[in-house]
């Protein structure tokens, strides 16, 4: 079990290589939910989300002869830039393996960071088996995006700062997450358990990804009915260890459809004036959808990232 | 001619009904730049922009008389909004004239604040006409966007701010604003001579709206040779008034095209994660492109206002 002080070494020592983001507040969606809600903005993050916390925290605990050999992970989103930021700051190598369908931009934002990439199918089967061909290579170390202490630590980091700079002068009655791997809401749970632990911690889940939700209630990890959702970076399934923590620290586990998520993006990017990628408007579609739950009461949400592919925007 | 005191009564003044928005910073567009940059948001402000202060600042000065009859203007833009907003803070009538072909959204938030939409054909004469019209019916005193010394003080207060949270412990070589009517960029202009006289005031206009380059030359109020720039908040030419504040306090005005613009404002939403409109976008356009003139330079760019359609990203 990870300890609080497990979760206070993690944020002292990813410190230098991490943003201290802000904590918005909007008196127009505070109307429209009747509740006060404080947005612990992760998409101005380095890479532009909370995963930067998770994956350097991991990185950073390698050891000498560890670091030599790199990192190495599969991923098609914010965790393959997160530890090839992480590698890029420790200068050691980072290998990650990506689906050839991932969009291009992502691929050039982790080259970016000085990271090789390597093309798979797009399966977990081939992922998969691409780390593995990467490691007898290389002898890099896997960092896995969730199924790691040192990762869920890390990711806990930010609940810490959202419960520290609270502007509301009131404990939160709840902190919200999305959930797709379980990281951050394991690390979130367990820095709310230590640190105010009035607090319920409720997650956030796409209709379309719906294997937390039923993992939660079995005890088990169990696989989503289906999937199909806008919420690209909630798919993935928890592990043992993540539902472990969510099952003891978490009090709910709510979903939500994909117009009420793209209805609660677009809200923050027309009223906030800031990006979120729709994985993160997941828990603000919530509290808007279940209003009656929350209302009138003091809740911090951990806008994930802002990860947005702008082409469709953008297109003359 | 304004005086120090005037802005700094006009900042107290709308303090109370004014963000005050915080300086961001990006290391990555400052290695594209090779400069160090600041960005005043103002796309974080009331209503989505900067006008939020001139419209509060001329509206706090109504005379109790004034005051019963209300407020009027014509614009399609942010004015319309800030206006309705200060007339809504005031609990006093406002009467906004909006082309009929503005966007249903911008009358929808002009409506939100309580004020009268009064339709109008799109164009210049019709809306003067407009608001002639609401002015003897009503009795409402008219608050012109940019001629009018309470609306040019109230919109110097960015600057200030700008100056006194300027994080990089140097005064800034340079300040730079768009322009359009000029009240923005004449505030700005009169509160570095006043507060940072070393500092130079730069402004960056569309080369679709060619006005204020020609006039700042030629010293008498010019229009634009054509129309033409998705920086639809920029169309409008200077008047007498503001003229003379920048032919005394401005260095140089330099042009962008709409590709260059375009290209700024997709950076600031990529690396940024903050919306602003393509008006916005205008001084770091100027910077990108003028890359030598600016170079190894500590440069505060005030962000105008994040007021952007939306519809196009979300449609499915």
């Amino acid at each position: 079990m990870l300890s609080l002080q497990t979760l206070r070494d993690a944020h002292d020592r990813i410190r230098p290589y991490i943003h201290r983001t802000p904590c918005l507040t909007n008196q127009t969606i505070d109307g429209m939910a009747g509740a006060t809600l404080v947005f612990k903005c992760e998409n101005f993050q380095k890479i532009g989300a909370f995963k930067a916390r998770g994956g350097m925290n991991a990185a950073l605990q390698l050891t000498e002869a560890e670091r030599q050999y790199g990192v190495t992970t599969h991923s098609s989103g914010n965790h393959a830039q997160a530890l090839a930021y992480a590698a890029r700051q420790l200068r050691i190598p980072a290998y990650i393996v990506m689906p050839r369908t991932a969009p291009q931009v992502k691929k050039e934002a982790v080259r970016g960071y000085g990271a090789e990439v390597i093309d798979c199918e797009p399966n977990l089967a081939a992922r998969e088996a691409g780390v593995i061909e990467v490691m007898q290579r290389t002898q890099a170390t896997l960092i896995h995006p969730f199924d790691d202490d040192r990762v869920i630590a890390g990711q806990s980091t930010a609940a810490i700062e959202l419960m520290e700079d609270n502007p509301t002068g009131r404990p939160f009655d709840v902190i919200m997450a999305p959930v797709g791997g379980g990281g951050l809401l394991s690390g979130t749970a367990l820095a709310v358990h230590y640190l105010s632990s009035q607090t319920r911690v409720i997650a956030g889940e796409p209709e379309g990804a719906a294997d937390a939700v039923l993992s939660f209630k079995s005890g088990r990890v169990e696989q989503a009915p289906y999937i199909n959702t806008i919420a690209d970076g909630l798919m993935t399934s928890l592990s043992e260890r993540t539902l472990a923590i969510i099952r003891q620290h978490v009090s709910d586990i709510r979903l939500v459809n994909d117009t009420e998520i793209r209805a609660a993006q677009r809200l923050v990017w027309e009223r906030m004036k800031i990006l979120i990628e729709p994985s993160c408007a997941v828990p603000l579609a919530v509290v808007l959808k279940y209003k009656a739950d929350f209302s009138g009461q003091t809740i911090g949400i951990i806008l994930t990232g802002g990860n947005v592919d702008l082409g469709k925007y953008f297109a003359d």
